[in-house]
């Protein structure tokens, strides 16, 4: 067993993939969301672990896109508690920071502290953990990244807890290259596109309501090459005959594609366990 | 009359300004997109003009919250036909680039040149213009903007039309400090909470259905300090009976909000005139 995940050792993502299939498990750093999808699609990975969403900041769009492009089954998800440190220099002080370093995703998640220091010029980095390895031997520029990030590279944390909101959760897909059915799995992902025609959007969603099918996620995203068209990607919750549900859907759609069946997971810290423990969160293996 | 747009002259923003008000409009380059909304809210703008939606790269987020944070009313929007430019100094050509500065945005518009050359490594910032201008001096260095970017800076373009797909359109809303009534108004923006209840974004749908009323788009975004619940924008297209609408969603919702009631824009290319001339799309003055 080996994760692909998209980021440099000590990201988010890899945290969430101990969590998520335990702390021994085999890493695999990636540069950008596509290499993960690759390797996964290529058997360089038996898995690949891709943020999908966040309770602050909202759905990571790039990585719907891909899950279409390369048809790879979802077969679980993750949730991880993100808690943002400013991470700089051993000894450097708040005041003295100038720059900071910051994934677009951290940057939107802890607006309010970038916002009470207009001093300081947030510049964008593609890896929260990567940031910090930017920031050696600079005491003017701050990283946003987690603790984890900040101890592997020899920095220290200026200020922990920086998001915006407590209520700060990332929730991440696990892909595999073949879907594994299991008989316990209680969410299935949808994607697809309906007839352009007034009320279309509203038909499909009948379907899950006529049925009552609990819709947890609905996320619209651009097609390619037709302005102002979407696809519809929903995540369903509960039981599901879908079977019958893709039949009265096809009554509505262009295009519907299933992207996989799994288990729901319960939020858990970055230690692995579950604030809620009364939630049953089995993690994917 | 002053028009407030996001990042430096030159930027896809000021060309919509110009398209949308006349060649001759005052326009205000502002760092972020909440420093546009400031500079209305306070009046030292009298509009300012926003990026919502590509139809390549999809919405863009940051500015929907803004629109439920600040309140100020939609009073119009634009749509303007993007053509990206791989930009560099003078007498540069294609094999000598080796780093690629971007705004995220133009980098997932131009995604399919940016994976056909591995070699480049793309660094993201916050400004299209800006990004020209950064390159100055540094052969190896190119920036994707517009040509009018490339002409303001003195920069070259050397390949023009990097987008993935040619129809490729950029939505942008103007706001005001008060909104506007217009008797001509043909679109609607509510934004909206839905009951935690199954079932409940569909019926609120059933509204706009069982009064014919087409919904051109559904964006859901995160509500702070409730993890994985949401708010839902629309775009209602044509004549609605807004009151008459709001009462029958409130039966369904936690809070509902008029954003603006404007006419619809058609499409138009960088120089202002209508690919598709037949379309009526008064701009707004």
């Amino acid at each position: 067993m080996r994760v692909a995940f998209q980021g440099e050792h000590g990201a988010y993502s890899e945290r969430a993939a101990r969590v998520c299939f335990g702390e021994g498990v085999e890493t695999s750093p990636s540069l950008g969301f596509r290499d993960v999808f690759e390797k996964v699609a290529k058997g360089r990975c038996s898995h690949g672990l891709l943020p999908i969403e966040n309770s602050l900041a909202g759905s990571i769009h790039p990585v719907y896109d891909l899950l279409l492009e390369f048809g790879l089954p979802i077969v679980g998800e993750c949730q991880l508690q993100i808690i943002h440190c400013l991470i700089a220099n051993p000894g450097t002080s708040l005041e003295s920071v100038r720059r900071v370093y910051a994934h677009p995703q951290a940057a939107a998640q802890c607006e309010r502290i970038l916002r009470e220091h207009p001093e300081w010029t947030v510049f964008q980095v593609y890896d929260t953990a990567g940031s910090v390895r930017m920031i050696r031997g600079n005491p003017e520029v701050a990283a946003i990244a987690s603790s984890d990030a900040a101890s592997l590279y020899g920095m220290e944390v200026v200020r922990e807890g920086i998001e915006s909101d407590p209520q700060n959760y990332t929730r991440f897909v696990v892909l595999a290259r073949e879907a594994i059915p299991d008989a316990a799995a209680d969410k299935t992902s949808l994607v697809y596109g309906t007839q352009n025609a007034p009320g279309a959007l509203y038909r499909t969603l009948g379907v899950f309501a006529d049925r009552g099918i609990n819709l947890t996620k609905l996320e619209s995203r651009p097609i390619q090459g037709k302005p102002w068209e979407y696809y519809f990607y929903v995540d369903l919750s509960g039981p599901v005959e879908l079977d019958e549900v893709i039949a009265a859907l096809r009554e509505h759609t262009t295009m519907v594609r299933v992207l996989g069946r799994y288990r729901a997971a319960a939020a858990r810290d970055a230690s692995g366990s579950k604030p809620e423990s009364d939630t049953p969160s089995p993690p994917p293996k």
